[in-house]
């Protein structure tokens, strides 16, 4: 009997966000593994602090770089497409002797998740994955506002795409979210104001988690370093009796 | 005290994909309330058969109207909005008397649900939304494969768009999610066409119920009525490693 891989969707941070499901394959587990940056603790394993059995393994997989190398430089995928291999050799030997694995995944693990690296690699007929809130969801709910109504369109930006692409996709939609805004933030905004849209963006940070924080973007300032987790939303204006 | 009122997003269909937090409130309620088409059971409903306490009280909300008249009769908003304004007033009796009640929503409550047209109405200070696992998390996850990589763009389109409309996202996006497609598909199909995106495009009925079915949607025909929990979804093929 092989063992399976369940890429384990944790939800946006709130431990009670957390699937049905998931809670039990975490809970029960007696291995987890989980993506870090080599000297930290991970931030998916940070959400599920004390939910890990205490006689479960933990398998760190650290990646051999983060953001030293440019993600346009050749050796940027080598690296990262040899470290998802090694990745998957280790999750593969626990299932060959008959051992169940579960991935912490942050969010949704097929919704620009890294999990998605180990899922292509991985034999289709081992691996579950488990779907689970949004970060965006958590961040939509934390603003008190429905984020899209009708008939409205909703576009999800990586505020990573150049400014032209973003103010044209800003344009089109009726709602927005847009994500991965570290260093991007003023282009974001550029982009926002191009569009017509700076004025109802809500900025939100660690959404469903206890630092949770909302405000509007235009009280953030251009120079701000945006967390990890940070979205901005703004609202559809659709139909509504 | 005054009670509170809990927009309970259910999830996807799966019990086990509702969240901890809704299964909690759920499994502990004193009055649940849902939305159902007259002389129907609820689609919300029949998600929590044998979840409901024995002891909680149900309030069904009955549409007066759903689509005998067309969304564009101006009467159809008024008959739906003292609607809504009435299903309010039901519910304020009971937290007025301290009373909680948990609102039965389908998918996510803040993503296109129709709990929506409540929170409007209601004080903001007796309301929480707890969010779920949305429709298109349950689709993407039931056709194997992530729905975004690295810098993709999604954009979410309701089939009662017009084709032009429904073309030009498909043309501009990296992966979409289309709802709504009831009597749309052949108007779908023909915009995913235009767009050169119909021949990697799937059909999920059911994501996450017994009922569940994937196939590509070039094996339904264009006659086909497709059933309420129906998505349909064009995968991105954004930067990977």
């Amino acid at each position: 009997m092989t063992g399976r891989v369940y890429g384990l969707g944790l939800g946006p941070g709130d431990p009670e966000l957390m699937t049905v499901k998931a809670h039990r394959l975490l809970t029960g587990a007696r291995h987890v593994a989980y993506f870090r940056k080599a000297g930290r603790k991970g931030q998916a394993r940070r959400l599920v602090d004390g939910m890990i059995p205490d006689a479960a393994e933990e398998h760190p997989l650290e990646y051999p770089v983060t953001t030293e190398i440019p993600l346009t430089d050749p050796r940027y995928n080598e690296i990262l497409s040899a470290f998802y291999a090694e990745c998957v050799e280790r999750l593969t030997k626990l299932t060959d002797a008959g051992e169940d694995v579960v991935v912490l995944c942050e969010g949704d693990p097929f919704f620009y998740g890294s999990f998605m690296h180990l899922f292509t690699r991985l034999p289709k007929d081992r691996v579950d994955v488990v779907p689970a809130v949004t970060g965006m969801s958590a961040a939509w709910t934390a603003t008190g506002a429905p984020i899209t109504w009708g008939d409205d369109v909703l576009t999800v930006l990586m505020g990573t795409l150049d400014e032209a692409a973003l103010t044209r996709h800003m344009i089109d939609a009726d709602a927005l979210v847009v994500m991965k805004i570290g260093r991007n933030l003023s282009k974001i905004r550029s982009a926002l104001e191009a569009a017509g849209r700076a004025g109802s963006a809500w900025f939100v940070e660690y959404a469903a988690m206890p630092e949770q924080s909302v405000r509007p973007l235009s009280d953030v300032p251009n120079d701000y370093t945006a967390p990890y987790f940070s979205i901005i939303v703004v609202h559809g204006q659709g139909r509504r009796p």
